[in-house]
């Protein structure tokens, strides 16, 4: 059966933790979807030569690289990965666009908004994917179902928080993610773009805010915090955060929205999990209800384990990845691409200059 | 308006922890209830006479006394409330079951149950109450409600425990509690004799059963802990435990219950929750609901506060006198009293012969 | 004993929901904490006779009244309890204070911050005291206690939420709490008022903030929701919401604190609780512990019931009163007074004109 | 240099639920642990050939088989899986050990002790393997080092839970595991066996118990239930209880532990935490710590994404079958192995008889 499947080749740039990321969906996606395609993981490409070959070895990539250039130019490679520090996103993704691949690229997809427009405009005619992975965690596609069907009725308030302390060091500089021209931002790009896509995806555009962003660390030129104000255009109030010195907080990629007819409330430290409250139901049974987002009848349930049984971070990629190739054959537009991430670097970079200048600015 | 109000003047005999819970009662139940009656505080009587005074002056008692066989026979008492040691409590209820008195007593109602047979037959022809309060625990007795709706449908499981830490010093033998002469049994008769009252209230009667207990500390005469396999009248299946090293905990007193048509959950170290999951509901939004049961349309919601705000512990004894008093003006039987006591002993006095005896027992 | 006592007759206006509280609080006093003074229920005061007739049979006011001067001005009355719609806060507090009585006031203190100026100047050299209540739930009290220890280190976040769903009817525009000249504004005096008071007592002042408010209610003249980003003045980061359109949440009074050595938590819908994690243990012992503040050690806790045994919403005011008392005696300052809610009128203030000018503000 | 690998090849028996997480073992583990070998996904082998086949394309097993006689004796497979329902693993374990191969056993090992018994003997000598893979959820290997360090003291409680919802259908008695000749027994070996495991793993040998069991669907001849009072050999008390009519209950397989100095929970339905009580500290700080088990320094935290970020429930398999090879290769007894698995036979066996004969058994 598989012999008949069209084969895709895999050129991914970047070995590091997003990296393993990438690779284990590669691999994973046919155990878990009817892929339409074989993926061949043909090249992990990388600066570092000894961890680029550890990689391959263990990951099963059928090559190791370490010029991209040449990697994103060869014709027997169909998909280029990128899965590098953010400065590098913008070449690759626009060598791979103007090369003809289909781009697949992490978050947040650049470092300015001007980055991430040209490089949108340059893949508009490619099949293309953003990372924003936790769209697709079983509990947030539950979410996205029940919003749009109108469960939580008018939307009154949305509320994110994405706080972690993977920067609460402050003697800690090093590194490409505490540096404004390898990351473009901190906190900002590191972990509010994921509250932001799925603040858009989930609830609508963003009209207005004002931002607030501050650096704990001295010596550091990125934001280590960042905090917003914002109006949606559907009316609704709402409020940001983003952190990485909330000691305390592991991965706490947390949203909740109140509406009209309930509420939800999601948080990534407990992935497996939605909140919902049906205000609509008799007061007296009313309660945040608890529900284990494994199954039945709920997003990807008949992809993974059984009722009860957990997944874990990784099959948010593996669901991405199953459904953009499933989009693919089927010719369809796919989300997020990098026109969804374009229009959170617009967020993202309006937030930059609202922080600076410490007034509202409409999006 | 409270003028025309019958009096009822009360002899309280005690001076510990649970007498300043019922004298709370006393002076509280009119501010939140209907009192059909006029509460007087006449007498505490007490074998410390610097602590009953203390108690006498800060809670309102109009005199202190030491005996309480006088204090029982006076023709200006309506209501005597048993708050002593466990031994106590047969001598004090027989006496003021001959006086006449009304007669409210502590659990559990006595030592063994011949004591409790004894007693409930003195008093079946005057009004009475045992202060099994946790039955009017909001939350439990929305559980009540919606079993007795038929919410669960067919029961197939309950579930209990009472777990806290207070005996888990092994150096600990001192105190009346820790002696069976004065206290009948430990855990026993102190925690599992509410679980057994709240099982047979929810759930009906316990058919039979199989227990085990075990004393961890040295020198003690009573059970630390004990442990009990059941099935009830209605076929479901039930467990129960009850320790006094349940180190980690300080007042879990818990069930679960499993039914065709759902779950709920208590536990009293959160006592305004219950939880509830519907299984008649898709699949999809079945989760455990949190119920804050504090309005509206809850059990005592319009007594208390109002939504959203919590009780405490004392407000379970202000809820079983308000109950007592309607019950008492409209002649109405009242639940719980000896009678429901009595059969709460039954089932400790059986739980002590299937463990010492490592066998089932039918009730 | 308490016969050497000196009396206080009290004055309440007042008789709603709130003034139920300050009654209970009144009356159980003294049997929680060692009064030094013997308070009498005087006179409760209010403009529906037959209403004030009830609460005064009911919670045992000798008399009721209807015209407040005159009630200020009796020479029998030692303290006056403010328990009124926020718009007649002044003009009774100013009474009072010229009668020369002790001032006790429910929050928000004022309609503007020139009647706080103006009311906190007027009782400066009288007792008074301000119902921030919340200050003495155990849980944040025992924040308090650790956040002065320094069992956070340096902070970087404190994070507040109000949210409850009381004005989520958009067509109820009638009451008191929808009308500015009555209340002074909506979410922002009746909820914000207290996150912003706990805020400053444990988190230290607000130095400048952002803030937008938003109402949804066709017809009213008060904000329904608003949120603000802050720096205090120990250079944190801050962030509020306070909602009456938080469908789902009842009384969600919570806040959270990351510093560089942990993090707490406090959610008044579980007020016995508070959550601490402390970075400085090893990290795979790690985790937010979740503290039931009833004791041993914790404040109020020799006060109340025992360890295990939880307290409701009304001991918050007895608490307060209790230490208003005892520092009363001792000639000591007692917080919070109406310098306390000036401070807090002048950032509610300052946020109403953040929010209309669309503007950061320095406090 | 997975060329220098020896290479195992393997055959695995079945093609359901469990083989498919077997299956994502064998792919997986190499991702994850630093493994000694190369593993063959060789031939699948199944009754139903086309279930098998699809298997094997998605899986990448190399053959499809469907006569495990024919495929446990070939000489190209070192390696035997058994992943069948339950009476399928006495012979297929006997006959691959016959043969001289590795041996892995799905749980429970066997229909009965004698079977078991047989099949321990048989397998001493080669390395083998039973699947009781709870034991490495990071959440319970921490348990197992904190329990082992002495962290908990002297224990005095175990008590154990495993609970779901997949039997509660009374009229469904197709499938082998409602049918005592294929699956030996329902709840007991289905759920109970992993909590036996777990408790004999954590907390050492069970000394005596008494049973009960209980059938709720008409005319199946299994257990729906069965709950079980016990008495380790350290002298600490244990109850176990097991259902598939746990209905509101998707997998919960629970464990709490009440020592000296501490306690310890534990609920497969949020796997990736670990409950934690230290009572030696300060009263007023102790709490239930909510440990979020994916590092630093958990068990297994190197080996799979990073802290913050979730493993699945697969993950239990491939941390088994990575601490199976490290042992393999090194040469040093595994567990959970045949022998382990033979002792938990032991209690499952002497409860069916406990249960039957209503009498405490010694172990």
């Amino acid at each position: 059966m598989s012999a008949k499947k069209q084969s895709l080749n895999i050129a991914m740039i970047g070995h590091g933790f997003i990296a393993r990321a990438h690779s284990n969906a590669f691999l994973q996606v046919s155990h878990f979807f009817d892929s339409p395609y074989q993926l061949i993981p043909r090249v992990i490409c990388g600066r570092d030569r000894t961890k680029t070959e550890a990689m391959a070895a263990r990951w099963g990539w059928c090559e190791a690289a370490s010029d991209w250039r040449s990697v994103v130019d060869r014709p027997d490679i169909q998909v280029v990965d990128i899965a590098t520090p953010n400065a590098l996103h913008a070449p690759i993704a626009l060598a791979a666009a103007a090369a003809g691949k289909i781009v697949c690229c992490e978050k947040p997809l650049a470092l300015s908004f001007a980055q991430a427009d040209t490089m949108a405009s340059a893949v508009k005619n490619l099949p293309n994917l953003v990372w924003f992975n936790y769209r697709r965690a079983p509990a947030v596609a539950l979410a996205k179902v029940m919003l749009d069907e109108g469960r939580l009725g008018r939307i009154y308030h949305y509320r994110a928080l994405y706080l972690n302390q993977s920067g609460n060091d402050p003697t800690k500089t090093s590194g490409w993610r505490y540096q404004r021209a390898q990351a473009g931002s901190g906190a900002l790009g590191d972990l509010l773009s994921h509250s932001i896509d799925l603040a858009q995806h989930l609830n609508g555009p963003i009209a207005e805010f004002c931002a607030m962003s501050h650096t704990f660390a001295p010596g550091r030129d990125v934001d280590d915090a960042v905090a917003v104000l914002a109006r949606f255009a559907n009316q609704s109030v709402g409020t940001f955060e983003a952190t990485r010195y909330g000691v305390g907080c592991r991965n706490r990629n947390a949203f909740e929205v109140n509406g009209a007819r309930g509420m939800l409330a999601f948080n990534l430290e407990r992935m497996n999990r939605l909140e919902f409250l049906d205000a609509t139901e008799p007061a007296e049974v009313q309660g945040m209800r608890d529900i284990m987002v494994t199954g039945p009848n709920h997003p990807y349930w008949e992809n993974f384990w059984k009722p009860g049984h957990e997944i874990g971070y990784e099959h948010t990629f593996i669901a991405t990845l199953g459904d953009f190739l499933q989009a693919l054959d089927r010719g369809e537009p796919f989300h997020p691409n990098f026109e969804d991430a374009r229009k959170v670097q617009k967020v993202l970079e309006a937030i930059i200059g609202s922080a600076s200048s410490a007034s509202w600015v409409k999006v």
